[in-house]
């Protein structure tokens, strides 16, 4: 059975935006692994039935099937040990920063672009995705995310930690990326999927980083269906 | 020669309240080194002319003299192999947890005790520190800490990434501390070091994990001075 790797996206199956499943897509092509895409949608609920799982990434290698992105990096590791380490310590001694991000990048970003999605789902999907997120705002997605350009300079600010490293080293770990890495990048990857509104200025660490990821592993993520922000 | 630490104190030399010294304090701790405290106080420029440097902590290990904590738990594990390490992968890839706490934590921490300070410190120190940090903040700094009680829902909020990972493993490093703990911890030691603010509730489990911290090596912190907060 080929490695396959279950992946969100929307009415055009290249335009793949989870930052969930671009953490395991960057994971996978760190320790050199091909796995195919299936794409996957909101209300597919039956086809991950399998899984006993209701979220992407699913990854299915072989007999083996992970469910979520930390599982899944954890696996490919311990599956995979001769190929580049993606935890360069023991993986729970790295969890500070990725949970950083689901913390605090994540929904800072959600108040910027939630209101994005919508036009690129199907019917069913768009009308899944809007009354629950509508349910978790408290309110029209175009509320949450009006006059967003002037919420740009908070949004920036929060980044500082991510800025302060990148002041003085290439990747978050180090000389060459790792894990962390790919949580915080997966993490951009979902707005740069689905949003045209400029995130992060020229001149910016963060930014010359992601430029920096968008290249690796011959442009994977650069590749990649983008509003180009 | 003796293996020496300098730690900011103010009058009274038993309490020592520089959240990076205290980041140095528990790595020495970590790797089972002595070091006699040489207190030192902000005024104090000359005592550290040797070291052609303005700031604590200040290692003297023998010949060596490391000063900033980062580059102390480096030169620790690098001089101290054999002792547990401090850091559980390169160094350079362990970077993100202190710097969040150097970006986010410590400057909300700031907003909340900064007033607390002046009151431990001897006239020239209090003097310094006041005119400092009242430049920086561009007010009084009882006007900084003015209503701070109502702010300790947003400080609580902002340790939700800590929290996090707290809720799932006993320490930021996994089963044990490593530097990342350090460094979080040191961080906290400050306003419990000057302050009778209760920053933590019980049942928070970042206040779980700051008892187990407190615990460590014999109850190296807890021993310590402190308004018990």
């Amino acid at each position: 059975m080929a490695r396959q790797l279950y992946e969100l996206c929307g009415t055009d199956p290249a335009r793949r935006f989870s930052p969930y499943c671009w953490r395991s897509r960057m994971a996978l092509a760190h320790k050199g692994l091909e796995a195919e895409v299936v794409p996957w949608r909101f209300t597919d609920t039956a086809a991950l039935a399998f899984a006993h799982y209701d979220k992407v990434p699913v990854l299915v290698d072989g007999d083996r099937t992970v469910t979520d992105s930390w599982a899944i990096a954890v696996y490919l590791d311990e599956a995979y040990p001769e190929a580049p380490k993606l935890f360069q310590g023991p993986p729970e001694s790295q969890r500070f920063n990725p949970t950083w991000c689901d913390a605090v990048l994540l929904p800072a970003l959600a108040k910027l672009i939630v209101s994005d999605i919508p036009p690129l789902l199907g019917a069913a999907d768009a009308a899944y995705f809007i009354e629950s997120r509508e349910k978790r705002f408290g309110m029209k997605l175009a509320e949450v995310t009006a006059g967003r350009e002037a919420k740009l300079p908070e949004f920036r600010a929060l980044l500082h930690p991510l800025r302060m490293v990148l002041r003085g080293q290439a990747f978050l770990g180090g000389v060459a990326p790792d894990y962390g890495d790919f949580a915080a990048f997966g993490t951009l990857m979902w707005p740069r999927s689905v949003s045209p509104l400029p995130l992060l200025e020229a001149g910016d660490p963060v930014h010359a980083w992601r430029e920096r990821m968008l290249d690796l592993f011959g442009g994977l993520a650069r590749s990649a269906p983008s509003f180009g922000a």
